[in-house]
């Protein structure tokens, strides 16, 4: 690309149709199910391959039937043991291409190294977008304070919420006629809400340049919910967390945790501190590039507790933190919108 | 390669045939200088074009007299605007893979991509090393405990030293008989050391895993020198260093700073704090994978201070922090070592 150019996020154009192949199984088909939950309005149909694949309960269509009724991409929303493409996929993706739809997917391999589907992309002036490559020529961090706001979900650890608290609040913010957008970071935050990059995937140099790119200025009471990676204290990844924080600069973070958890999930050896060691990590890292940022709540996953013993965990630890503590998936999150909303 | 062969970093083959091509400016040669300041131990010859390159003090070798002395590696020690090949150049490379040397350079542009000197190097059977290109398959980190002992230079900024303070500790270490290994973390250090991997190159998941390859398990009495990177309250290279520290798991850590500098350089919005907040920062941070790290001097350039003025600043420095606090170009880093051998 020219060196004048604008780097941006990926940005899908829906609407979009579904492909779920011939894979029944969910846990494979979280990208379709979560496209489908989240972005409903969005979704003209699904592609199966000779109905095998698992029913996200959308129209069956073809692509060109798709693309007569509007539709702009094809989102592969499965995923195969290895992250692979099987061959009994290539013939749908050939088809979807010659249709005129762009592809997205978020596989390991790349689409334009299937056979065929560069070629065909390029005859029908169609993109094929690997949610898991980020843009080119991502800037170094500036620091630089943008306008807008910005929310970002941090975690005590990996796969506690954050991609699901962050999508709730923009729901929950746009259900009250606040302006809020989901900033993807991850493939699949990529492929459900159509924009994004892929923050783990860039070079080591350019993650707080590329979360700059991610969440660009904005309108004064417009809010970017940016979707967070990794943790701070996570032997792994705490650079991507870190470079996320810096560059997204946040006027507001929401902890995110799951109830119960002793350590880094895999990395026994990492036991968690409490909630409010977190809390104060991520504020005194953020205060580089937003001297105040506050924790506006936090979002935990208590389906590991007893039933009974849900929302007790949660009001106590609300009467400790004196912030707004939520489980998403039970109660929603508008008390942390409330909290939002009073305090900005 | 292979996913059941070990990831390693760089090595370079000594001895080595320094090359400056046609380049005069000390500014571009600065590796071939660097080469020769740390290692002229190591280095048999330089290679001109028509003696219009910078003369190192070396004696002039052609790479077949280079090779039939032994040399192993013909290392580009000098860069160019832009970072790019020479036209001018080609001939040179092409003359030292056929004649059985390979190659290693840091330059933007790949090795391979010039014009026949991958096939040369084929047929020769040589490496062609792009110091910049990190090796494949590296892992996440672990946060393991390795054997061994660690040393990481951090710095209060970019350019403040960290290579050259790391340097000159594994040479005073090896004066005095200890067992030390300088582990580089970029290109200009992985050519002037011979070994290494670009931290900053990896994709930014990998950061910790590969500084957990960078300084593998080792005889416990052994230390790993390992050259720091950008600095923890840098907005555009935090995740890096967050990344370096946390895989480095340092047992010890020297602060690197230029007196004087009131803030990030080129980012004059990022005041720099005082140097012990720095010091309570890497050590909260370092702690995540090592809890006994601990600071053990500060190397500071004091150059850009009024020559009565640098050592009462040193000696005022080491009095606050109970700290050695060396300017290693002026004094070297003995007392360092010195505190270093007493409290290890």
């Amino acid at each position: 690309m020219s060196e004048m150019q604008a780097v941006t996020a990926i940005e899908l154009k829906p609407p979009y149709l579904v492909f779920v192949g011939d894979i029944s199984s969910p846990i494979y088909a979280k990208t379709g199910l979560g496209v489908v939950h989240w972005r409903r309005e969005l979704c003209l149909g699904q592609h199966r391959i000779g109905e095998k694949g698992i029913d996200l309960g959308l129209p069956d269509l073809a692509p060109s039937e798709a693309v007569a009724r509007g539709a702009k991409t094809m989102v592969v929303g499965v995923a195969n043991v290895g992250g692979f493409y099987p061959e009994t996929w290539l013939d749908a993706l050939l088809e979807a291409a010659r249709a005129g739809l762009d592809i997205v997917a978020g596989m390991h391999s790349r689409l334009a190294d299937l056979p065929g589907l560069a070629e065909a992309a390029r005859v029908a002036g169609t993109r094929l977008i690997d949610a898991r490559v980020p843009p080119k020529g991502l800037p170094i961090g500036t620091g630089r304070k943008r306008t807008g706001r910005r929310l970002l979900t941090v975690g005590t650890d990996c796969a506690v919420g954050k991609k699901y608290t962050a999508l709730a609040l923009e729901r929950e913010m746009a259900a009250r006629g606040l302006k809020a957008t989901f900033r993807a970071t991850g493939q699949t935050g990529i492929m459900i809400a159509g924009v994004g990059l892929a923050i783990d995937a860039v070079v080591a140099d350019f993650i707080s340049g590329a979360a700059e790119v991610l969440s660009p200025d904005n309108e004064p009471d417009h809010w970017d919910i940016i979707e967070g990676q990794g943790a701070i204290l996570h032997p792994g990844y705490a650079g991507v967390t870190l470079g996320l924080l810096h560059g997204s600069q946040p006027d507001a973070i929401v902890l995110c945790h799951e109830a119960g958890r002793r350590a880094i999930e895999l990395w026994p050896d990492f036991p968690l501190p409490e909630l409010p060691v977190f809390i104060d990590r991520y504020i005194e890292a953020g205060r580089l590039t937003n001297k105040t940022i506050r924790c506006v709540g936090v979002s935990v996953n208590t389906s590991t507790l007893p039933p009974s013993g849900r929302e007790p965990y949660l009001r106590e630890l609300q009467n400790e933190l004196g912030l707004p503590c939520v489980d998403p998936l039970a109660g929603g999150v508008a008390p942390i919108v409330d909290f939002l909303d009073r305090e900005f």
